[in-house]
């Protein structure tokens, strides 16, 4: 039902190029997931995520268990019905949502107890309950409950994150039952090596078929994050899956795909949308800027997208700054898009061997104009 | 490059079924135009619209005349490229608009000043500028400019919108040069008979291809609209395509078809869909209502569109709590569909000369339950 093929392999660096088979289809790696964090990655449809070529989703077990609830996700036949999306799903474990968004959160050796941001009701997660609503929730793969510290973090603190991190993916390994799903371990360990090396190993130790890496991009230089990668590419079993969680700027995953990584998600491409910005292959496009208002081009003219073949700029501009939906709507597609086709060009680089060309063609011509992301 | 043939009519009725040719393609009559405000119907593509079966979509002057500007508008190609649609277009004259939403206006013989609502800068619209602006956008159907009063108002006051309503439409149609586009005349008159058919009788001596009935819907008794519209379809010409503006509730459609109305536009199947609510065969829903929190089925089990063959009522009633914008564009669509296969349904029944028992059929199962229209 699940396996993970490693099909072609840089020459000069980590990268591999992979298929991730899953029960909703093969996943073809280095892969980008868009996050639909409520189930419906924001403003867009199945069908248009299809036509885009995206090929798993991640949803959020925080935001779907408090609203609607898991019991009524599983009624519904899991998620996959619920959303009607037929293609792979994974699932966080909550754990960084209730350890970084919700508030007045008391942590205890079982879990944490958090309030919700709907309600303000007091509720409990930890590994066995994180496991059990995911399995209700049904995604594909499914992710170990862990804490996440926030940048920048003492090392004791950071430490003691990997200690109950090792802890609960034990319970968390011990409490799944579900053999249609597979269970990733998380790393911790902040910016410090030697917690990341600990980590890495105690999860190696429970043992699990794909591993995760957590806290990174959460505020830390770009640099400690490219040096804790080329840890945990020494540290990671090569023939297993690899995530970087919450990593999407292009820049980043050309370097993580260089580290060996298989996988990603990011809320950037939908969410720099909603600030009516857009991905083009020279950097980051600002449609409420002013030189757009006359400017009959597409967003990028080298983009084959559905908004790229029938859209202007100075359109765009107007449904921004008109506050229409429709603006955000095409820019998600746009975003989503242009992530999916980097990836697919990685894919394509690393089969033919080429990857560390194009990582510095790409990087040669993109600017990141770093805006409201 | 335009026509207006009737082909079938009711034996007992004044419905009429009839093929409305523009630049843009042939229309089949009676139709529902949706509202696309900005030069977009909120939340939806023109693909989308497509896929509806929409023929005509009708947008705002005086919204594009303050954002982007009909100027940008034109240099982009007209409103068709603009916005992409490929089909006929409409646009309203504004007149209703600065009567009624804009702030701070004063009324001369030569039009109206009004106040922005975007960012309170001055504007003067009259008879030739809005002939102009609709020009430079470049519908295939245009307005002429007109006062409309509000409800209630005096017998005095209504009859000075006449007037100036009448000195306006003859100003309009020499103002007007573009032969690729018709201009439509407007009758005012409010819920008075005698100046309803003033109004009517000064358009026909000017002389029109087509004419739109505006003024209600503005708050009037329904009894006082359906006596207006008996009265109107005694004055009006027979052969030429009669437009009832702003008007969209599915037993306001059917009461109106019945007097020979021909073409109608109106915001509330997207409006509705932004306050959660969907048309059903037996009315409207409310997908917020807690009754649908585990009601797997479509919103209408009769229904054939997307949302319907796609989506549970919990998962819409998920979205529409969650304020996931994905709400707004399914319940859009299913709202616009709804209405488009209503008016395809009408047609049919013309064609085939039951309407009146078509009419009664779907009022007994249809309640209008109101919802936040």
């Amino acid at each position: 039902m699940f396996a993970f093929d490693i099909r072609h392999r840089c020459p000069r660096t980590s990268a591999r190029g992979g298929v991730l088979t899953t029960p909703h289809g093969a996943v073809e790696t280095p892969v980008f997931m868009p996050v639909g964090t409520q189930a419906t990655v924001k403003t867009l449809t199945p069908d248009e995520l299809y036509e885009i070529g995206v090929q798993m989703v991640l949803a959020n077990t925080y935001h779907l268990h408090l609203r609607p609830g898991a019991d009524i996700v599983a009624r519904a036949g899991g998620l996959h019905s619920f959303m009607n999306f037929r293609r792979g799903l994974l699932t966080d474990s909550g754990g960084y949502q209730v350890f970084s968004l919700a508030g007045l959160r008391k942590i205890t050796e079982d879990g944490v107890w958090f309030t919700s941001h709907i309600d303000g009701s007091r509720h409990f997660l930890g590994p066995e309950g994180a496991v059990q609503v995911q399995e209700a929730l049904g995604a594909d793969i499914i992710m170990c409950f862990d804490e996440c510290p926030p940048y920048p973090c003492s090392e004791e603190a950071v430490s003691e994150a990997v200690r109950r991190t090792s802890a609960w993916a034990e319970r968390c390994r011990a409490a799944h039952t579900r053999e249609d799903q597979w269970l990733f371990g998380i790393v911790q360990g902040g910016v410090y090596e030697e917690l990341r090396r600990r980590s890495a190993r105690a999860l190696k130790e429970v043992g699990f078929p794909g591993y995760a890496i957590g806290g990174l991009s959460v505020g830390e230089p770009k640099q400690d994050m490219y040096r804790i990668l080329r840890v945990m590419d020494e540290e990671l079993p090569a023939e297993r899956p690899r995530y970087l969680m919450g990593v999407g700027a292009p820049e980043d995953l050309l370097e993580a795909v260089a580290c060996g990584i298989d996988m990603f998600d990011c809320v950037l491409p939908t969410r720099l949308a909603r600030h009516g910005t857009a991905y083009t292959r020279r950097g980051r496009l600002v449609l409420r800027n002013a030189d757009c208002r006359e400017d009959f081009r597409p967003i990028d003219p080298d983009c084959t997208c559905y908004v790229c073949r029938h859209y202007t700029r100075a359109y765009l501009r107007h449904l921004v700054k008109a506050g229409e939906i429709l603006a955000l709507r095409l820019l998600s597609f746009h975003n989503v898009y242009f992530l999916t086709r980097l990836m697919e060009n990685i894919r394509g680089a690393i089969a033919r061997g080429n990857f560390p060309e194009f990582r510095r063609a790409f990087l040669e011509t993109y600017q990141d104009q770093r805006g409201p992301g």
